[in-house]
């Protein structure tokens, strides 16, 4: 209504897709011009999300890529591998057209090993240099001049987050261990028997482990930010019974002895006047950054080991959140615009 | 193992199933002959339920109505349905055994109603007359002769507990009220999306509102314990974000003022030295009856409003534990064999 | 900031004090001009609500009237009896000072009443009737014209929304019983038994049957409405295993043979055009309005027993946002200025 | 009762001590002679432990070591300190008494340490070696010729569990790491503002990074084991929100290249036959163990990293129910008396 973009967000009924609704449907520059649900189409949003009643009056179409004639940017929400059509089309038909993708799909240049995780083939190989890595707080300016952005995975955000800092000093070295737990939206909105509330209500559980698919565009990225970095990563994912929020614990081992006081040091110079990602004294608390984009972060050093944690929630900072962050800097938009509301103290 | 009787637990994969598989597990004079179910016949229990790893070794196998040959007396936990032509056999070809549905099939003796609730057709009408209604406490000597038990539903168990103290005299006359709120086990295994966990781990929903099946159960049980009672029961079925529990209030309007004094000694006069249904001080806590066969309640009276609160574990007073302790009777056990393990306090 | 209004808080690190903050933290008119706390005067916000990192950057202070000098309106999120010495203050030395009183003081107009519910002496019983019910859907006229609002209680909230609709046309006749259920943080900041994790996690329990405080305010309210309505108000208040939300079932009397579609006509008539309060298909789902300003609600129709449903965030709509919205309203500003965030779907 | 043991409970009203009670109450060896509670004594059990009605009709004492003279055998569930000047009564006035203590006071032979850790003097240095540490399945024969019982923490139960069959082995060496996540009422019966549910509901967070307390009794245990173990232990605790149940996780250095074949060798040559400690393929689940005195394991191997993880309920293995269990053992009765209920699925 006068805003200044016109988005569309395809796979919009998705919890993704929905969480970026929920957020776009406020944000004071971009307006919402078309969401689409192959399962849904023609209803109308506030049918199937009541929440958004009120705000998001359009109704579901079925998504094709022409719908991107219509429209600055889009954020793509399908489901892994829906995106590798559209980009094709999107490249040759409507190459002003800005797009963040949130699938997995073209999160990592080692093509042979995605296609190990991700266990399909992939069939767009050579767009996957077209897209830059969002993980916006170390991309940022090459994301400010990009087309296309490749959203970061949940887990990978909050392992990014913990072990860019020393990455990028090339001090990532030897074997780096990551535990983390993610409430069940993760999982996405389809029902299963690891996310049936009888059997998640009270559990706590690991799957993937050494081998969960966000590895492959973690390690990558961490290897590539200095050239001393060499180290493994084992990572052990775990679904706690709660439904947002990841909490991340990463074990580091320094390439020199390094005091708190020195670790902090380099955090700190990484991460000042970063409206996302902020150091806490004491502990990181999942809840106080449920429903946003802000990570909270702090470090522990004894010895050579250094221990990183770091709260975010799945679905913004490691979803929807980051991906309207990114989708701000495509469009010149200040990158903060439309997120910065805080999370309820309970 | 030299127990006294052998016992068949057909549908034994069902959240009712398995309670009962727990509970007769370590039960002292039965013996888990035979479990049964269709989509995991052939594996071993234990592959399926870890928690019984040490405790059921049979596998599981097909029902089919002859294995009633092989034992003393069975549990069925078979879909809604599932009995009904389960019991044309058993009373032709094996009328020595005993069996506990815990269907809904033969709660009712208004077949009719039964039929509009359930959605479908009851098509072993004949053999209804044939149970007895399982709610233990008032149809204890009832169930001792007899040979099949209609074993009570979640809800319903809730609502008769509150409700037949005061049903018995006569006094259950006018509008009377129930809200009560499930866990989420009450909806069985069968992933959905109301018991997706992200969409169920922080909601409040209701569901079935005014027309929840277990209304066909109770209204006539409670109708037929006297003469004098006539009265509408209006049930709000409700889903809350917990495993197992059942929270039930109930409004109900009494036929002459009572002090909440008399309204005790009526309570009291019905419950005293009931070994699974504790009139308690203050409130009733679910945490305190999780687990157990237990029913908690209390009451409170203004001017002629008398309220009644109850909690209980549906899966265990309100199924496989109350199945349990018809089974006992059944069998000439005494009543709370296999039924007294107390609850943790948190 | 150039904003319109400047607004203090006073009890600012309460529950409903601190949700305040969250809310006016990003509220485009209003600025923050001092937040008060007795137990962390001299303390930095975001050391005590690191949730608020970066929005609210002021010390908390000690609170006394003499503040209110500095601002054109307050809202007042002291303890009950808080706000009886400082409305004396205000009104004799800060007469252009709007206020907007989150406790409980200055809600009815029964003091006797009050007192017994309340058991504690009512000292402040002449300004009484200098307060508007800060009930925003049907006082919004009084609040445009008024100085001081007494902001409803919560499950007090959910009652009047409930019955409201038929109170208008004199048909709250009859014994009207209310059962509700509500999260952790209805109970406040202060750690007790009751809320005690362990304790609570996987608790229902009920309290204050039948003489919650609510009701001196509710009943009141209602009653006025209309000079034929009759009736008794039963209300049972329960807790439940979730932090923030309440789900409220009320069973009412209609005075004449309603269908459901005279029903829906009449809150239909009631709701429609309402920003806050919506009228749903289906169920209320407490998810879908926790963290908002929203009452989600429905009706069923049986006979002439009538079922209401309503949910609501009892800390926003039950709290801090039906303040913020009567703020508004006091100050001259659009009624829904700052509280148009949808929720999350999960 | 002519049950042949009779035992105590001092401190019987936290939730080691109430957990104690539950499980003893049903024993078939064991009497509950006396329960002492210092804020609850001459009340009885059942009033403040309604679970407990009609299990264990005592009332509560004050705790004085004169009140061995009565039992064979006592429990004591003290705050930590409480035990140290009972010792020195009981080994010179009631020698033939047997006692497990619950509380941290004798679990470390690292004197200096300990003081560290706990930040307390320790004042019965003397008595500490004349305690066995009680993992029972390393220490069982020790357990059955001593007097007194050290009982194990409960996050240092998991990680004894996960750690102990290859510290035996002489391979633990170089940094291991573990990160645990525990439920509330590990926190105790006190309330306080992280288990303060509003506060605690969706949260978590960690605390004692690198120093909790516990690492002073695993550490010494783990290393004396065998000569060739040399390694770094780096423990990173966590809360979670739920009630019951630890899940760790731990990263292990093998000190040789091993495959998860031979791993499993390790486990199982240690593990096999054990009661409760079962080695489960996929992942352990916390639902599947919580009230139970099982402990579920497995681990995974990538190059030169063992990944372990170990599920327990942290009031029954990590508590209570490893209590019951060394309790058993010095009294001469089969060591799983008492402990063989198995968990429900959900």
């Amino acid at each position: 209504m006068g805003k200044s973009f016109k988005v569309g967000i395809a796979g919009a009924t998705g919890y993704i897709g929905s969480e970026v609704m929920r957020l776009l449907a406020t944000h004071p520059d971009i307006e919402i011009d078309w969401v689409t649900s192959e399962s849904r189409a023609g209803r109308k949003v506030w049918e199937e999300f009541p929440n958004l009643l009120g705000y998001v009056r359009d109704e579901f179409r079925t998504f094709e890529p022409e719908l991107l004639s219509e429209v600055d940017a889009a954020i793509m929400c399908l489901p892994h591998g829906g995106a590798m059509e559209t980009i094709k089309v999107a490249v040759d038909k409507y190459p002003k057209v800005k797009l963040v993708d949130a699938s997995g799909d073209f999160r990592s240049p080692r093509l042979d090993k995605w296609e190990a995780y991700y266990k399909t083939r992939h069939t767009a190989r050579e767009y996957q240099s077209k897209f830059v890595y969002g993980f916006t707080e170390f991309n940022r300016d090459k994301i400010k001049g990009a087309q296309y952005v490749a959203n970061p995975g949940c887990f990978a955000t909050s392992i990014n987050i913990l072990l860019a800092p020393f990455a990028k000093h090339g001090e990532l070295v030897g074997d780096v261990c990551v535990s983390a737990m993610t409430g069940s939206s993760g999982a996405g909105n389809k029902p299963g028997q690891t996310t049936h509330h009888p059997e998640r209500g009270q559990n706590v559980r690991a799957y993937k482990v050494l081998e969960h698919q966000h590895l492959v565009e973690c390690v990558p990225f961490l290897e590539d930010m200095h050239k001393e970095n060499e180290f493994d990563l084992f990572f052990v994912p775990q679904s706690g019974p709660w439904v947002r929020g990841i909490f991340a614990t990463a074990f580091i081992p320094l390439n020199q002895q390094h005091s708190l006081a020195t670790v902090n040091e380099i955090v700190k110079g990484t991460y000042e006047g970063e409206k996302f990602i902020h150091i806490v004294e004491g502990t990181p608390e999942m809840r106080l950054v449920q429903n946003t984009n802000m990570a909270h972060v702090t470090y522990r050093a004894q010895g050579d080991m250094l221990v990183g944690l770091c709260a975010i929630d799945n679905l913004v900072k490691g979803g929807a959140g980051q991906a309207v962050q990114n989708l701000n800097l495509l469009l010149g938009i200040e990158e903060s615009t439309g997120l910065l509301n805080p999370a309820g103290y309970v």
